[in-house]
């Protein structure tokens, strides 16, 4: 039998390997390398840049967390963005909110949402909704010229590398509070607390921009080992805020209110990363 | 520079891979293989039979949650045994609670003791305690000797294979059901709730044992991705229940009353796999 590996550093010390049945797809787009690949444990796995960005296994996850953590302490979130995000699967939670009227998807890589739809159908089907806008540009530019406009704003990104890291950036989440409406509120994926370098960093720039800011946390095996990190910010509503009455129409596999407030509940070596 | 690795087979498709700086220590006991590396993402970290058991950097996050969630819930414990737990950590955290008066440590290999005293001394100086009372015995034939003695007995083992497979028996925890008081407490580490199969099976076997039966997660980057479980039987106290005033003599890293609650939240398709 071939022995066929997958390798992904996680740091310059650590590093994961999944076992590969089957290379479903290979290409270089003009941004970066994507692929897909089937394996045992993971099912079929994107990778971007020989970095797992989601797998059918356990997509639900990471999916779940950051669509409905900021969602469901929206009153009434009726437009939403989402930067990133091409395979689909935030947009497909996102879209389970009856009071969501329309969802932008800003894809700087159209390669991305075309190898999805081919192999990974479960996600990203909800593409072809009519509630779902998807524009090919860099959100970075997408987000300058808006003011006032969304409820809520996912930045569903790849980590600080290349085209994504600019979306860590001060600067980017000034122009995404100038977006967002009064009650607005921020989400983006922020990391490995404790392995990747930029979680703290991204969470000082948001502080100085959101007058409410917090970081959650899920374990995801289809990332770093230890806690996966999401931080909000939010410009009026409590962070522990929960519209509880929505949750009936979410049909989820790993949120509920009670996951909600307990990824809010930061450890105490982590909060110790943060002060 | 020397590319030196050490690789852990989590399943048979799915490997972690940590750098390792210095081969501290390595034999083989009339037990197990038992070594010491050194690693940048871990520190130095204890291996048996090639899998590691406890590193220093995050060895707090595993050593507070499965001592301090059972003492905590129980009002006033006193006699504490600990079936394992070699390397001292456990024992570092019983002996917190000021109510404890006495912890039997059961470790069936000598080996570890003085691999750990040697090597990893901020988790095994508490051993030469006055409290801690050392037995080198297999914990299953000293069990079944005990009726009503003990107030918790902390189940510190591997993973099932070898001298830990009975550890995870329904007779065992009959045996361990009459080595406690009428009002005692179990605690096992039962593995990855996704990856090992046996987490399902131990919780079964507790839950035809015990009145009271609930796991409870962490996420730990020494482990498997994704959670891991420990889980509970208690004759009497409501899991729910936490001796608040006892937490400040904790002095934890991770362990607060908040996290304690929010370990006995599980995500649904966890509570899926239990069902």
């Amino acid at each position: 039998m071939l022995d066929f590996w997958f390798t992904e550093n996680h740091t310059n010390s650590y590093k994961v390997s999944w076992r590969v049945t089957k290379l479903l797809h290979s290409e270089t787009s003009a941004l970066q390398e994507i692929a897909v690949i089937e394996s045992p444990d993971l099912g079929r796995a994107l990778l971007l840049d020989n970095v797992v960005q989601t797998s059918t296994r356990f997509e639900f996850i990471y999916h779940e967390m950051i669509a409905h953590v900021p969602l469901m302490i929206h009153p009434a979130p009726k437009k939403v963005l989402i930067i990133g995000g091409g395979d689909g699967g935030v947009a497909r939670e996102v879209i389970k909110h009856p009071t969501v009227e329309q969802i932008d998807l800003i894809e700087i890589d159209e390669r991305v949402i075309r190898v999805c739809q081919e192999w990974m159908p479960d996600l990203s089907s909800v593409l072809s909704s009519k509630k779902v806008n998807i524009l090919i540009q860099d959100g970075l530019q997408y987000i300058k010229k808006l003011s006032n406009h969304y409820d809520i704003v996912i930045i569903d990104c790849t980590d600080p590398s290349g085209p994504s890291l600019e979306l860590f950036s001060k600067e980017f989440y000034q122009d995404v509070f100038d977006a967002l409406k009064a009650d607005g509120i921020l989400v983006s994926q922020t990391g490995s607390p404790i392995f990747s370098p930029h979680f703290r960093q991204a969470l000082k720039n948001l502080q100085e921009v959101f007058p409410r800011t917090r970081p959650y946390l899920t374990c995801d095996p289809t990332y770093f080992a230890g806690y996966w990190s999401f931080t909000i910010g939010s410009k009026e509503y409590g962070l522990e805020n929960i519209i509880n009455d929505r949750f009936s129409s979410l049909n989820t596999l790993f949120y509920t209110p009670e996951v909600h407030k307990a990824a809010f509940v930061i450890p105490r070596y982590i909060q110790n990363i943060i002060d």
